[in-house]
């Protein structure tokens, strides 16, 4: 019979751009997940999950990167419709609003996490899969629903454990903006481009700097690299309108107010906008929500085209260490506003929404550069196999500790050499190795290691002391759990 | 300037075989989740997360029907690589545990949970994304790791809410089918056709009775719908040897495998699966997992091709109702096996594995159907809005509530038509409404409105009883926190 032709091996990877999480890095943002849910749940919005695929048509072309509508998502065509991964939990939303809209409650208001996917260029720490974890409330046009967005997002990440000082949630109002655009004379579809540098540059501040902004504002900009970068062409008279803007931020929501009044002067549109961002000041302000959490702050743009009102973006203030090793501001974590025509797409109707959207995974991240989030959990109770016929023993013996609500395993690997049992459990962070053999067992008896007390005289005593096998007990079977429980206990004081 | 053309609205659909999860049931399966994770990381497996999306190269050809090896998967071409969605939690573990073998501890004993999609025809019930939750152990050839798992179902499905009873665990072993088939003549790669209809043969068992697999063993088998099933052309000693395999079964496990025994007799790969099926027994014996919980049961095949030894199956043995109100047993909902095979796609060498795969959403459908779970979940109470000026106490009011730990929001829709407001109210199934307008405020006062008490009163009552409205309470501001915690409390009591 002929030999069937050699196939070359599969490679054992991880697409580019995606990413394995492992162990506490997991069970870290389920809790994460489960607490912002928790705060979410609590302020009235209902759970919602849509599946991870939608069809193209329904997605729209809604991605943040305005420069390329037609790509960053994952496609397929399937039986004559074209598929694709969700690219945000706001999409998929704005087509449940309206293929439910006859039975839903409206205001509809829902919770929802997940994974979504971005056909983008991966990078460092850059991923073409992260989780969000979104609330919206869909069928309100008031901004008492866009304060209580802000109001939820400053308790949801106190609840995550981000400390009140180290974050502060930054509110402004696109309709501002569009009264800014008006006032410098930037209106018209024959404006689009041009309106659409400005929200860019103006999105860029934190990183170009004021003078970098301007540049992008007139003829343009050339980075270190030497890249140049096309500019709005803008006036100088129109540009300073735009920087005025930019700069509007004064020490109370109220300064800010009226400085933002004097600049959109004679726009309907622009002057709404600023009474909105008062209106959303004075309910945050008398539940308690002053400007060091939650402030007017005119240089928050967001990115996204589809916003047409109030807008927020949450931003750590702390300082962390970039990769190599200098402070930086750890930066915007979660964010959102008013996009009043979602929904219209699909039914032609308009149905007001706002909602925010938590950028989960690089919350964990903040929280663990702050380093406050355990590295690593600790791992089984190991019961090593010293004799093989002895298996339903040591079985015995792990159900007996599983019982008693200790997490416990039978070493399962080859037996033969004890030494590999003993590194298992080290590399699994082990804090007991549980060990009993014939002599063991006719005499009643197991033997218990402390393995975290193990390695820390094996790092720190002299050799003599480590002879002496301090870290190792001699119980009575039927004291295990006991002795167990005991050296756990003194760990999670250690 | 000339007009925008206009676009046709999109389609407000979710696509073909996807659906949409609201409130409980999103709410239920997270709970049955972290429960199963709970068992799983008591038992000592860690948490793993790969992303939804592998290579296709990664993925292999696997899936469980074998009709159709290169179809069945969600497939797109990027930057000259396929990738495809995953279509089960086992296949991207084969690729971490060959990708990460250096640096993970082995045995690697981890547990996943999410969505898995499957690009297969719909049907009702049968959806093309929906949850799974493994846990495997790589890297052991012991049936002490095949034994561990069928014993961490059973306290699983107990977890969960499946009383003892109401599930049995099968467990079979593919070695002791391959001895049948070597003793039935059909070994050889020329055979392999033969063997895959023999073995999708005795997988509808269930659905054909003995007689429909009798007919697909020899020439094949025509169906109610007059459909013809080519068969395996077996002469009639050769299906007798299957059909005797498939009604081994004895009472007790020990039997069965004697039975098992006799009929491999000669083939030795076929007594090993016997010998291993008999160790196993004990295992799971001295651990107490007698045979009502888990059993022996050589008509368990499991479908997937990948299966090297021990297989199993957990089947729920209560009867349902299906749509049309016929009763019919509920089948299974967790299966698994050992696949010696699958690492080795990657490396070359032989990485002994075994693991389970929980079907969630055929769980949660299960507990349903049996009425052991709630089928909704209370709505948050509202605080309606009589005076649209009073926002703020509005929200003060409802910050109350839920600092003290009741769900609790504003009502965020236009107020101006009240009865709207109780609309909504009712249809989130809200406990109840907080009613404060301006003679409320002056006095100090607030009307709290018991909804589920009302509901009940509309329905049984009398009109004139209805007057009375027994189920509103006035009561001074700041006692109201009391007072929707006593009535919350009699809700619940109800």
């Amino acid at each position: 019979m002929a030999k069937i032709k050699k196939q070359p091996r599969p490679k054992a990877q991880t697409p580019k751009g995606f990413q394995d999480y492992f162990g506490a890095d997991v069970t870290a943002r389920a809790e994460m997940l489960n607490t912002i849910a928790g705060v979410y749940h609590r302020y009235g919005f209902d759970a919602l999950e849509t599946s991870a695929v939608e069809t193209v048509e329904a997605l729209g072309k809604f991605l943040p990167d305005v420069d390329r509508p037609n790509e960053g998502v994952f496609a397929w065509e399937e039986d004559n419709d074209w598929l694709a991964l969700r690219y945000d939990l706001t999409a998929p939303l704005a087509r449940v609003a309206a293929q439910y809209r006859n039975d839903l409650p409206f205001p509809y208001r829902r919770y929802a996490m997940g994974p979504v996917w971005r056909n983008e260029k991966p990078g460092p720490g850059r991923f073409r899969q992260f989780y969000q974890c979104d609330a919206d409330t869909v069928g309100s046009g008031s901004v008492a629903a866009d304060a209580e967005i802000c109001a939820m997002l400053s308790d949801t990440l106190e609840a995550v454990g981000i400390d009140r000082g180290d974050y502060v949630i930054r509110v402004n109002n696109r309709k501002v903006l569009n009264g800014v655009m008006e006032v410098a004379g930037l209106v018209g579809d024959d404006k689009e481009a041009e309106r659409g540098i400005v929200l860019r540059a103006i999105d860029k501040l934190d990183r170009l700097g004021p003078e970098g902004v301007r540049a992008l504002l007139g003829e343009g900009r050339k980075d270190a690299s030497g890249d140049f970068t096309k500019g709005a062409g803008l006036a100088d008279e129109q540009a300073e309108i735009v920087m005025g803007f930019m700069t509007a931020k004064r020490d109370t929501g109220a300064g800010t107010v009226t400085r933002l009044r004097e600049l959109v002067a004679g726009s309907n549109v622009g002057l709404d906008g600023a009474a909105e961002l008062e209106a959303i000041a004075e309910l945050l302000d008398a539940q308690g929500y002053n400007a060091e959490r939650i402030e007017i702050d005119p240089s928050v743009v967001r990115g996204l085209g589809y916003y047409t009102g109030p807008v927020y973006e949450a931003e750590l203030t702390f300082e962390i260490q970039d990769e190599k090793g200098r402070p930086r501001n750890f930066g915007s974590v979660a964010g959102g506003g008013r996009y009043d025509d979602l929904v219209k797409r699909f039914t032609g109707q308009e149905v007001p929404a706002t909602g925010v959207s938590i950028g989960v995974d690089r919350l964990l991240a903040a929280l663990r550069a702050k380093g406050q989030m355990k590295q690593s959990a600790l791992g089984p109770v190991v019961v090593t196999v010293m004799d093989r016929d002895r298996m339903s023993d040591y079985q015995s013996m792990v159900a007996e500790l599983r019982n008693a609500g200790v997490r416990a395993e039978v070493y399962l690997g080859n037996p033969k050499n004890f030494g590999n049992q003993l590194k298992y459990a080290d590399k699994r962070q082990s804090p007991i190795a549980i060990i009993a053999g014939s002599d063991e067992f006719n005499t009643g008896i197991v033997q218990i290691k402390d393995l975290i007390l193990g390695a820390e005289i094996a790092k720190n005593a002299t050799l003599e002391e480590w002879k002496d096998r301090p870290s190792q007990y001699e119980v009575p079977r039927d004291q295990m759990i006991a002795k167990v429980r005991e050296i756990l206990a003194g760990q999670s004081d250690g």
